[in-house]
Protein backbone atom coordinates (compact mmCIF):
# COMPACT_ATOMS: atom_id res chain seq x y z
CA UNK A 1 0.00 0.00 0.00
CA UNK A 2 3.42 1.91 0.37
CA UNK A 3 4.07 4.76 -2.83
CA UNK A 4 6.63 4.12 -4.78
CA UNK A 5 9.25 7.13 -4.68
CA UNK A 6 8.23 8.09 -1.34
CA UNK A 7 11.04 7.89 1.80
CA UNK A 8 11.31 5.66 5.03
CA UNK A 9 10.54 6.45 7.93
CA UNK A 10 12.94 4.75 11.00
CA UNK A 11 11.93 4.73 14.34
CA UNK A 12 15.07 5.22 16.19
CA UNK A 13 16.14 4.18 19.76
CA UNK A 14 18.70 6.59 21.38
CA UNK A 15 18.83 3.93 24.45
CA UNK A 16 18.20 5.00 28.55
CA UNK A 17 20.46 9.14 28.61
CA UNK A 18 24.56 7.94 28.17
CA UNK A 19 25.09 8.83 24.34
CA UNK A 20 27.31 5.88 24.30
CA UNK A 21 24.51 3.80 24.67
CA UNK A 22 23.16 4.07 20.84
CA UNK A 23 23.76 1.18 19.13
CA UNK A 24 26.00 1.10 16.02
CA UNK A 25 22.68 0.90 13.70
CA UNK A 26 20.84 4.05 15.52
CA UNK A 27 24.38 6.15 14.52
CA UNK A 28 24.62 5.16 10.89
CA UNK A 29 20.87 5.66 10.48
CA UNK A 30 20.84 9.17 12.12
CA UNK A 31 24.14 9.96 10.05
CA UNK A 32 22.33 9.08 7.24
CA UNK A 33 19.16 10.23 7.37
CA UNK A 34 18.40 13.91 5.55
CA UNK A 35 15.60 14.44 8.49
CA UNK A 36 15.91 14.35 12.13
CA UNK A 37 12.64 14.39 13.71
CA UNK A 38 12.19 14.06 17.65
CA UNK A 39 10.08 15.05 20.51
CA UNK A 40 10.44 17.91 22.97
CA UNK A 41 8.39 20.21 25.16
CA UNK A 42 7.73 23.40 23.88
CA UNK A 43 10.43 25.94 24.38
CA UNK A 44 13.25 23.18 25.45
CA UNK A 45 15.67 21.47 23.50
CA UNK A 46 14.21 18.08 24.67
CA UNK A 47 16.30 15.01 25.91
CA UNK A 48 16.38 13.00 22.90
CA UNK A 49 18.10 15.73 20.86
CA UNK A 50 19.97 16.17 23.85
CA UNK A 51 20.97 12.48 23.56
CA UNK A 52 22.48 13.23 19.84
CA UNK A 53 24.23 15.97 20.37
CA UNK A 54 27.50 14.50 19.12
CA UNK A 55 26.19 12.06 16.88
CA UNK A 56 23.90 14.85 15.23
CA UNK A 57 25.51 15.89 11.59
CA UNK A 58 24.58 19.68 10.75
CA UNK A 59 23.63 18.62 7.16
CA UNK A 60 20.72 17.43 8.30
CA UNK A 61 17.41 18.85 8.56
CA UNK A 62 15.99 18.98 12.54
CA UNK A 63 12.21 18.63 12.51
CA UNK A 64 11.08 19.03 16.55
CA UNK A 65 8.07 18.43 17.34
CA UNK A 66 6.74 20.31 20.68
CA UNK A 67 4.12 18.86 23.03
CA UNK A 68 1.17 21.28 23.23
CA UNK A 69 1.36 19.78 27.17
CA UNK A 70 3.04 17.90 28.97
CA UNK A 71 2.21 17.14 32.94
CA UNK A 72 -0.37 20.65 33.06
CA UNK A 73 -3.60 18.60 32.59
CA UNK A 74 -3.95 15.25 34.45
CA UNK A 75 -3.58 12.43 31.59
CA UNK A 76 -7.19 11.11 32.50
CA UNK A 77 -8.82 14.74 31.46
CA UNK A 78 -10.68 14.18 28.16
CA UNK A 79 -8.87 17.93 26.84
CA UNK A 80 -5.35 16.00 27.54
CA UNK A 81 -6.72 13.19 25.24
CA UNK A 82 -7.97 15.61 22.62
CA UNK A 83 -4.79 18.24 22.50
CA UNK A 84 -2.45 15.15 22.01
CA UNK A 85 -4.37 13.57 19.57
CA UNK A 86 -4.45 17.06 17.42
CA UNK A 87 -0.98 17.02 17.81
CA UNK A 88 0.02 13.46 16.76
CA UNK A 89 -2.25 14.28 13.80
CA UNK A 90 0.01 17.64 13.05
CA UNK A 91 3.09 15.52 14.04
CA UNK A 92 2.51 12.89 11.35
CA UNK A 93 1.49 15.17 9.22
CA UNK A 94 4.73 16.74 8.93
CA UNK A 95 6.50 13.62 8.69
CA UNK A 96 4.69 12.26 5.89
CA UNK A 97 5.32 16.26 3.63
CA UNK A 98 9.05 14.54 3.71
CA UNK A 99 8.20 11.17 3.10
CA UNK A 100 6.11 12.25 0.33
CA UNK A 101 9.01 13.77 -1.06
CA UNK A 102 11.12 11.24 -1.12
CA UNK A 103 13.30 12.13 2.11
CA UNK A 104 13.96 9.66 4.69
CA UNK A 105 12.87 10.43 8.11
CA UNK A 106 14.85 9.22 11.24
CA UNK A 107 12.19 9.96 14.18
CA UNK A 108 14.18 9.63 17.30
CA UNK A 109 12.77 7.71 20.33
CA UNK A 110 14.17 7.58 23.91
CA UNK A 111 14.82 3.95 25.13
CA UNK A 112 12.98 1.84 22.72
CA UNK A 113 10.51 2.92 20.11
CA UNK A 114 7.68 0.45 20.51
CA UNK A 115 8.66 0.00 24.42
CA UNK A 116 6.39 2.95 26.10
CA UNK A 117 7.85 4.85 23.50
CA UNK A 118 5.81 8.14 21.95
CA UNK A 119 6.61 6.93 18.85
CA UNK A 120 4.00 4.52 18.65
CA UNK A 121 1.32 7.19 18.16
CA UNK A 122 3.00 7.99 14.91
CA UNK A 123 4.35 4.42 14.09
CA UNK A 124 0.22 3.28 14.25
CA UNK A 125 -0.68 6.44 12.04
CA UNK A 126 2.17 5.97 9.22
CA UNK A 127 2.70 2.71 8.70
CA UNK A 128 0.01 2.01 6.17
CA UNK A 129 1.13 4.41 3.77
CA UNK A 130 5.33 4.51 4.38
CA UNK A 131 8.06 1.58 4.96
CA UNK A 132 8.77 2.10 8.16
CA UNK A 133 11.68 0.46 10.18
CA UNK A 134 11.74 0.11 13.60
CA UNK A 135 15.43 -0.27 15.21
CA UNK A 136 15.02 -1.17 18.76
CA UNK A 137 17.09 0.46 21.59
CA UNK A 138 18.30 0.02 25.33
CA UNK A 139 15.16 0.45 27.33
CA UNK A 140 15.13 2.89 30.68
CA UNK A 141 14.09 -0.38 32.52
CA UNK A 142 17.93 -1.98 31.45
CA UNK A 143 19.31 1.56 31.95
CA UNK A 144 17.92 1.32 35.46
CA UNK A 145 18.97 -2.59 35.81
CA UNK A 146 22.18 -1.29 35.17
CA UNK A 147 22.32 1.35 37.94
CA UNK A 148 20.63 -0.47 40.50
CA UNK A 149 22.74 -3.24 39.80
CA UNK A 150 19.51 -5.33 40.25
CA UNK A 151 18.62 -8.68 38.49
CA UNK A 152 15.25 -8.02 37.55
CA UNK A 153 14.78 -11.47 36.37
CA UNK A 154 16.49 -14.66 36.14
CA UNK A 155 15.18 -18.43 35.79
CA UNK A 156 11.75 -18.79 36.30
CA UNK A 157 11.20 -15.30 37.15
CA UNK A 158 7.79 -13.41 36.01
CA UNK A 159 8.43 -9.87 35.23
CA UNK A 160 5.57 -6.83 35.60
CA UNK A 161 6.01 -3.95 34.05
CA UNK A 162 3.53 -1.33 35.41
CA UNK A 163 3.18 2.50 34.97
CA UNK A 164 2.85 4.13 38.39
CA UNK A 165 0.04 6.20 36.58
CA UNK A 166 -2.23 3.69 37.88
CA UNK A 167 -4.73 3.70 40.72
CA UNK A 168 -3.54 2.61 43.92
CA UNK A 169 -5.91 -0.59 44.10
CA UNK A 170 -4.34 -2.12 40.17
CA UNK A 171 -0.98 -1.22 41.62
CA UNK A 172 -1.43 -3.06 44.56
CA UNK A 173 -3.87 -5.83 42.76
CA UNK A 174 -0.60 -6.49 40.33
CA UNK A 175 2.24 -6.99 42.63
CA UNK A 176 0.61 -9.17 44.71
CA UNK A 177 2.99 -12.68 44.32
CA UNK A 178 4.92 -11.21 41.65
CA UNK A 179 8.71 -11.98 41.34
CA UNK A 180 9.83 -9.14 39.79
CA UNK A 181 9.05 -5.57 38.92
CA UNK A 182 9.12 -2.43 37.75
CA UNK A 183 7.31 0.54 37.79
CA UNK A 184 7.72 2.95 35.31
CA UNK A 185 6.17 6.61 35.24
CA UNK A 186 7.07 7.62 39.00
CA UNK A 187 6.73 11.56 38.93
CA UNK A 188 3.62 12.41 40.99
CA UNK A 189 2.95 8.62 41.62
CA UNK A 190 5.46 8.18 44.24
CA UNK A 191 4.05 8.41 47.74
CA UNK A 192 1.16 5.59 45.79
CA UNK A 193 3.52 3.38 43.93
CA UNK A 194 5.64 3.40 47.83
CA UNK A 195 2.06 2.31 49.32
CA UNK A 196 1.67 -0.30 46.96
CA UNK A 197 5.01 -1.71 47.77
CA UNK A 198 4.38 -1.76 51.59
CA UNK A 199 0.75 -3.43 50.92
CA UNK A 200 2.24 -5.83 49.08
CA UNK A 201 5.37 -6.78 51.30
CA UNK A 202 7.88 -5.46 48.46
CA UNK A 203 9.21 -2.35 50.00
CA UNK A 204 12.85 -3.84 51.51
CA UNK A 205 13.64 -5.37 47.80
CA UNK A 206 12.43 -1.59 45.94
CA UNK A 207 15.50 0.48 44.38
CA UNK A 208 14.46 3.95 43.27
CA UNK A 209 16.69 5.26 40.43
CA UNK A 210 16.48 8.43 38.69
CA UNK A 211 18.41 9.41 35.08
CA UNK A 212 19.64 5.74 35.04
CA UNK A 213 22.86 5.43 32.92
CA UNK A 214 23.19 9.96 32.70
CA UNK A 215 25.92 11.82 34.80
CA UNK A 216 23.24 12.42 37.16
CA UNK A 217 22.31 9.45 38.14
CA UNK A 218 20.60 8.91 41.07
CA UNK A 219 20.10 5.18 43.01
CA UNK A 220 19.03 4.26 46.40
CA UNK A 221 16.54 2.17 48.23
CA UNK A 222 13.08 3.38 48.08
CA UNK A 223 12.86 3.04 51.90
CA UNK A 224 15.57 5.28 51.96
CA UNK A 225 14.30 7.76 50.10
CA UNK A 226 13.04 10.61 52.63
CA UNK A 227 10.56 12.49 50.23
CA UNK A 228 8.08 11.48 47.80
CA UNK A 229 9.50 14.03 45.01
CA UNK A 230 10.35 12.29 41.77
CA UNK A 231 10.53 13.30 38.29
CA UNK A 232 8.71 11.63 35.50
CA UNK A 233 11.15 9.50 34.19
CA UNK A 234 12.35 7.87 37.57
CA UNK A 235 11.58 4.02 38.06
CA UNK A 236 11.17 1.90 40.57
CA UNK A 237 12.57 -1.60 40.67
CA UNK A 238 11.98 -4.87 42.48
CA UNK A 239 14.87 -7.37 41.80
CA UNK A 240 14.25 -10.88 41.00
CA UNK A 241 14.89 -13.70 43.81
CA UNK A 242 15.08 -16.18 40.92
CA UNK A 243 16.58 -20.04 40.53
CA UNK A 244 19.86 -19.85 41.10
CA UNK A 245 21.93 -23.06 40.68
CA UNK B 1 35.55 -4.77 49.64
CA UNK B 2 37.33 -5.24 46.13
CA UNK B 3 41.14 -5.66 46.25
CA UNK B 4 43.35 -2.50 44.93
CA UNK B 5 45.28 -3.32 41.58
CA UNK B 6 42.46 -6.10 40.22
CA UNK B 7 40.75 -6.12 36.94
CA UNK B 8 37.34 -5.03 36.28
CA UNK B 9 34.92 -7.18 35.38
CA UNK B 10 32.56 -5.51 32.56
CA UNK B 11 29.13 -7.28 31.89
CA UNK B 12 28.53 -6.60 28.22
CA UNK B 13 25.18 -6.53 26.66
CA UNK B 14 25.19 -7.80 22.81
CA UNK B 15 21.85 -7.12 21.62
CA UNK B 16 19.50 -9.52 19.94
CA UNK B 17 21.41 -11.01 17.30
CA UNK B 18 21.80 -8.25 14.64
CA UNK B 19 25.89 -7.34 14.78
CA UNK B 20 24.84 -3.54 14.14
CA UNK B 21 22.88 -3.67 17.25
CA UNK B 22 25.69 -3.42 19.97
CA UNK B 23 25.72 0.02 21.61
CA UNK B 24 28.69 2.02 20.70
CA UNK B 25 29.75 1.79 24.32
CA UNK B 26 29.96 -2.34 23.59
CA UNK B 27 32.18 -2.02 21.02
CA UNK B 28 34.58 0.49 22.92
CA UNK B 29 34.64 -1.81 25.74
CA UNK B 30 34.87 -5.17 23.54
CA UNK B 31 38.26 -3.72 21.84
CA UNK B 32 39.48 -2.33 25.00
CA UNK B 33 39.47 -5.65 27.42
CA UNK B 34 42.45 -7.92 27.31
CA UNK B 35 40.44 -11.01 27.96
CA UNK B 36 37.22 -11.46 25.94
CA UNK B 37 34.53 -14.20 27.83
CA UNK B 38 30.83 -15.56 26.67
CA UNK B 39 29.26 -18.59 27.47
CA UNK B 40 28.80 -21.28 24.40
CA UNK B 41 27.40 -24.93 24.29
CA UNK B 42 30.85 -27.10 24.30
CA UNK B 43 32.03 -28.11 20.62
CA UNK B 44 30.10 -25.09 19.15
CA UNK B 45 31.06 -21.74 19.24
CA UNK B 46 28.19 -19.94 20.05
CA UNK B 47 25.95 -16.89 19.43
CA UNK B 48 27.53 -14.84 21.57
CA UNK B 49 30.85 -15.28 20.40
CA UNK B 50 29.51 -15.24 16.59
CA UNK B 51 27.82 -11.77 17.05
CA UNK B 52 30.85 -10.01 18.08
CA UNK B 53 33.17 -11.71 15.12
CA UNK B 54 33.32 -8.30 12.98
CA UNK B 55 34.11 -6.35 16.26
CA UNK B 56 36.41 -8.77 18.34
CA UNK B 57 40.29 -7.78 17.86
CA UNK B 58 42.95 -10.56 17.40
CA UNK B 59 45.21 -9.63 20.16
CA UNK B 60 42.38 -10.00 22.94
CA UNK B 61 42.45 -13.53 24.59
CA UNK B 62 39.27 -15.89 24.28
CA UNK B 63 37.78 -17.22 27.80
CA UNK B 64 34.98 -19.56 26.08
CA UNK B 65 32.61 -21.14 29.45
CA UNK B 66 31.24 -24.69 27.80
CA UNK B 67 27.82 -25.71 29.43
CA UNK B 68 28.38 -28.60 30.75
CA UNK B 69 24.47 -29.31 29.93
CA UNK B 70 21.88 -27.38 27.95
CA UNK B 71 19.02 -29.32 27.72
CA UNK B 72 19.58 -32.62 27.59
CA UNK B 73 18.60 -32.68 31.19
CA UNK B 74 15.32 -31.06 32.58
CA UNK B 75 15.25 -27.64 34.16
CA UNK B 76 13.59 -29.29 37.22
CA UNK B 77 15.93 -32.09 37.59
CA UNK B 78 18.75 -31.83 40.47
CA UNK B 79 21.21 -32.84 38.44
CA UNK B 80 20.44 -30.20 36.61
CA UNK B 81 20.70 -27.67 39.18
CA UNK B 82 23.85 -29.36 40.35
CA UNK B 83 25.94 -29.48 36.89
CA UNK B 84 25.23 -25.69 36.47
CA UNK B 85 25.95 -25.14 40.03
CA UNK B 86 29.24 -26.35 39.53
CA UNK B 87 29.92 -24.51 35.97
CA UNK B 88 28.97 -21.47 37.27
CA UNK B 89 31.27 -21.72 40.33
CA UNK B 90 34.21 -22.90 37.47
CA UNK B 91 33.86 -19.97 35.04
CA UNK B 92 33.42 -17.49 38.24
CA UNK B 93 37.14 -19.49 39.00
CA UNK B 94 38.86 -18.62 36.00
CA UNK B 95 37.38 -15.30 35.39
CA UNK B 96 38.50 -14.35 38.80
CA UNK B 97 42.16 -15.67 37.84
CA UNK B 98 42.54 -12.68 35.31
CA UNK B 99 40.72 -10.03 37.26
CA UNK B 100 43.41 -11.03 40.23
CA UNK B 101 46.01 -11.02 37.71
CA UNK B 102 44.92 -7.69 37.09
CA UNK B 103 43.24 -7.75 33.48
CA UNK B 104 40.20 -6.71 32.72
CA UNK B 105 37.60 -9.12 31.62
CA UNK B 106 34.71 -8.26 29.07
CA UNK B 107 31.92 -11.11 29.85
CA UNK B 108 29.94 -10.96 26.73
CA UNK B 109 25.99 -11.43 27.16
CA UNK B 110 23.02 -11.85 24.81
CA UNK B 111 20.17 -9.62 25.25
CA UNK B 112 20.63 -7.38 28.21
CA UNK B 113 23.11 -8.66 30.86
CA UNK B 114 20.37 -8.31 33.70
CA UNK B 115 17.22 -9.38 31.90
CA UNK B 116 17.17 -13.00 32.05
CA UNK B 117 20.68 -12.94 31.72
CA UNK B 118 23.43 -16.04 32.59
CA UNK B 119 25.61 -13.23 33.51
CA UNK B 120 23.43 -13.12 36.57
CA UNK B 121 24.93 -16.27 37.83
CA UNK B 122 28.63 -14.98 37.58
CA UNK B 123 27.58 -11.45 38.80
CA UNK B 124 26.55 -12.69 41.85
CA UNK B 125 29.42 -14.94 42.60
CA UNK B 126 31.62 -12.00 41.59
CA UNK B 127 30.67 -8.77 42.51
CA UNK B 128 31.34 -8.21 46.32
CA UNK B 129 35.12 -9.27 45.25
CA UNK B 130 35.73 -7.54 42.28
CA UNK B 131 34.69 -3.46 40.95
CA UNK B 132 31.79 -4.59 38.23
CA UNK B 133 30.78 -2.68 35.28
CA UNK B 134 27.32 -3.26 33.35
CA UNK B 135 26.52 -2.56 29.90
CA UNK B 136 23.05 -2.77 29.04
CA UNK B 137 21.80 -3.86 26.01
CA UNK B 138 18.89 -4.30 23.95
CA UNK B 139 16.84 -7.00 25.21
CA UNK B 140 15.51 -9.84 22.33
CA UNK B 141 12.50 -8.47 24.25
CA UNK B 142 12.99 -5.05 21.86
CA UNK B 143 14.02 -7.31 18.63
CA UNK B 144 11.40 -8.96 18.68
CA UNK B 145 8.84 -6.06 18.78
CA UNK B 146 10.73 -4.56 16.53
CA UNK B 147 10.63 -7.45 14.33
CA UNK B 148 6.71 -8.19 15.37
CA UNK B 149 6.39 -4.21 14.81
CA UNK B 150 4.19 -4.44 17.75
CA UNK B 151 4.05 -2.10 20.48
CA UNK B 152 3.74 -3.92 23.35
CA UNK B 153 2.85 -1.58 25.65
CA UNK B 154 1.62 2.22 25.38
CA UNK B 155 0.27 4.53 27.35
CA UNK B 156 -1.26 2.53 30.92
CA UNK B 157 -0.55 -0.90 29.36
CA UNK B 158 0.95 -3.09 31.90
CA UNK B 159 3.39 -5.81 30.42
CA UNK B 160 3.87 -9.10 31.90
CA UNK B 161 6.89 -10.68 30.73
CA UNK B 162 6.31 -14.65 31.30
CA UNK B 163 9.34 -17.94 31.28
CA UNK B 164 7.38 -20.77 28.59
CA UNK B 165 8.99 -23.53 31.35
CA UNK B 166 6.02 -22.33 33.83
CA UNK B 167 3.58 -24.84 34.24
CA UNK B 168 0.08 -24.34 32.32
CA UNK B 169 -1.99 -23.21 35.22
CA UNK B 170 0.44 -20.38 36.24
CA UNK B 171 0.78 -19.66 32.59
CA UNK B 172 -2.88 -19.32 32.35
CA UNK B 173 -3.29 -17.40 35.63
CA UNK B 174 -0.49 -14.77 34.91
CA UNK B 175 -2.00 -14.46 31.42
CA UNK B 176 -5.45 -13.28 32.76
CA UNK B 177 -6.47 -9.96 31.91
CA UNK B 178 -2.93 -8.31 31.16
CA UNK B 179 -2.80 -6.24 28.70
CA UNK B 180 0.58 -7.04 27.14
CA UNK B 181 2.79 -10.02 27.20
CA UNK B 182 5.42 -11.48 26.39
CA UNK B 183 6.58 -15.15 26.67
CA UNK B 184 10.10 -16.20 26.64
CA UNK B 185 12.07 -19.18 26.39
CA UNK B 186 9.37 -21.17 24.29
CA UNK B 187 11.07 -24.24 22.65
CA UNK B 188 9.35 -27.43 24.01
CA UNK B 189 6.62 -25.11 25.49
CA UNK B 190 4.82 -24.22 22.82
CA UNK B 191 2.47 -26.39 22.33
CA UNK B 192 1.87 -25.55 26.89
CA UNK B 193 1.98 -21.90 25.59
CA UNK B 194 -0.73 -21.94 22.78
CA UNK B 195 -3.00 -23.96 25.11
CA UNK B 196 -2.54 -20.76 27.96
CA UNK B 197 -3.11 -17.86 25.31
CA UNK B 198 -6.32 -19.73 23.87
CA UNK B 199 -7.50 -19.96 27.73
CA UNK B 200 -7.55 -16.57 27.88
CA UNK B 201 -8.68 -15.22 24.59
CA UNK B 202 -5.84 -13.44 23.43
CA UNK B 203 -4.49 -16.22 20.56
CA UNK B 204 -5.66 -13.97 18.10
CA UNK B 205 -2.96 -10.99 19.30
CA UNK B 206 -0.14 -13.34 19.51
CA UNK B 207 3.01 -12.86 17.02
CA UNK B 208 5.33 -15.48 16.93
CA UNK B 209 8.92 -14.57 16.54
CA UNK B 210 12.00 -16.38 16.16
CA UNK B 211 15.81 -15.11 15.68
CA UNK B 212 14.39 -11.77 16.06
CA UNK B 213 17.31 -8.78 14.14
CA UNK B 214 18.98 -12.11 12.29
CA UNK B 215 19.32 -12.48 8.66
CA UNK B 216 16.61 -15.62 8.94
CA UNK B 217 14.43 -14.09 11.13
CA UNK B 218 10.81 -15.72 11.43
CA UNK B 219 7.36 -14.03 12.16
CA UNK B 220 4.08 -14.76 11.80
CA UNK B 221 0.69 -15.16 14.16
CA UNK B 222 0.77 -17.69 16.24
CA UNK B 223 -2.86 -18.71 15.45
CA UNK B 224 -1.14 -19.21 11.53
CA UNK B 225 1.82 -21.50 12.86
CA UNK B 226 1.43 -24.94 11.95
CA UNK B 227 3.18 -27.15 13.98
CA UNK B 228 4.58 -26.57 17.72
CA UNK B 229 8.19 -27.26 17.01
CA UNK B 230 10.60 -24.33 18.08
CA UNK B 231 13.99 -23.43 19.26
CA UNK B 232 14.40 -22.39 22.96
CA UNK B 233 15.18 -18.80 22.13
CA UNK B 234 11.69 -18.20 20.05
CA UNK B 235 9.33 -15.74 21.74
CA UNK B 236 5.62 -14.95 21.57
CA UNK B 237 4.34 -11.49 21.66
CA UNK B 238 0.97 -10.35 22.85
CA UNK B 239 0.73 -6.08 21.94
CA UNK B 240 -1.11 -4.28 24.01
CA UNK B 241 -3.90 -1.67 22.66
CA UNK B 242 -3.39 1.13 25.44
CA UNK B 243 -4.98 4.97 25.45
CA UNK B 244 -4.82 5.93 22.45
CA UNK B 245 -4.90 9.61 21.56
Amino acid sequence: MTTPGTGRLYGVGLGPGDPELLTVKAVRLIQAAPVVAYFAKAGRRGNARKIVDRWLLRTCEELPLCYPVTTEIPFDDPRYAALLAAFYETSADAIAAHLLAGRDVALLSEGDPLFYGSFIHLFVRLQARFPVTVVPGVTALSGCLAAARAPVAWGDDVLTVLPGTLPLAALADRLEGCNAAAIMKIGRNLAKVRAALIGAGLIDRAIYVERATMEDEIVLPLAQKADDEAPYFAMVIVGGVGRRP
